[in-house]
């Protein structure tokens, strides 16, 4: 069998995001048979324009809806800003959705997301749900890996140091799995 | 009195945009002692990164905010994309957010929405009524405008022919008109 592929998008632009290094996470946990690709520039996108959105969108869109179609599944683990997505985020989306393709209606994908306060991004991951609903995705429904408390949960140098924390990745990592097998089977 | 600044933000980024256009029929019929001055172009703005959010942000940002703390009230339009807000419309809040001000707390603010489709942006404006919840904006309550099928509205050259509309807007100004004055009172 060929290896899978996964592409991780990361909703934080910072160097230093705890979520990105989430993704870095799951690339050390996950099961024989996938790999782990991660996008962690969203900020390289323009702003969803759709006069820009023509017969030849711009090459950083086309490079990254061909990123997208390549991938047998996506993982995006998001920040929470202002109860909701990163404008990053909801942009990557946007430009993904509305390729002629529709590159984003059925793929299977799997959320996660880390904040420093007590909710770990549960409101952003809500909204992200629905977006992603809107589009068509099949969305991994559970679990729901909240990291809450982000910055007790890694060491200095951004290496996930909490076993609960490694569990529940693990544990969507397989449920990711378990959502692409019916869907390459269909291709 | 000195007449009260209104800035319109449009969340759509194309040129011939139905929400453009409706902020432009605004300006129209905005009560005495108002202006409204409108920003269409909010893809100037990088995507929001905390790591360009330091001590000197990135100058369209130092501008935007500067203009985000002259007005008086905001008025926002805003179409559907996936059943949110478009990204540039969520990035400028997020930055204006972040200001070290807090240059959204207590800021009057007033909702409407277009689109060509039967439901006038209306999942976009929950959400957008979420977001500015989280920033602490003092957002008009009613009317809602949720201008559906917006396309049979406007003339050929973008001019508001709908007097349903029109007077909706009216409505919608002058609600926000008397949310600006127990706020500059209590400057």
């Amino acid at each position: 069998m060929n290896e899978l592929n996964i592409l991780a998008l990361s909703g934080s632009l910072r160097a230093q995001s705890h979520n990105t290094a989430l993704l870095h996470a799951a690339r050390t946990l996950i099961p024989g048979g996938l790999a782990i690709d991660i996008d962690d520039d969203l900020g390289r996108l323009p702003l969803y324009n759709q006069d820009l959105d023509g017969g030849t969108p711009p090459v950083v869109v086309a490079e990254f809806r061909a990123r997208i179609a390549a991938a047998d599944a996506l993982l995006i683990a998001t920040p929470e800003h202002n109860a909701s997505i990163p404008a990053a985020l909801k942009n990557a989306i946007d430009w993904a959705s509305t390729a002629p393709e529709g590159l984003l209606r059925g793929k299977p994908v799997a959320i996660a997301g880390a904040s420093p306060g007590p909710f770990g991004s549960v409101r952003a991951q809500l909204v992200l749900r629905q977006v992603l609903a809107a589009v068509g995705a099949e969305v991994v429904v559970k679990p729901e890996v909240t990291v809450f408390h982000c910055d007790t949960r890694f060491t200095g140098d951004r290496k996930l140091s909490d076993p609960c924390t490694a569990d529940l990745l693990r544990e969507l990592l397989d449920a990711l799995a378990r959502k692409i097998h019916p869907y390459t089977a269909a291709k």
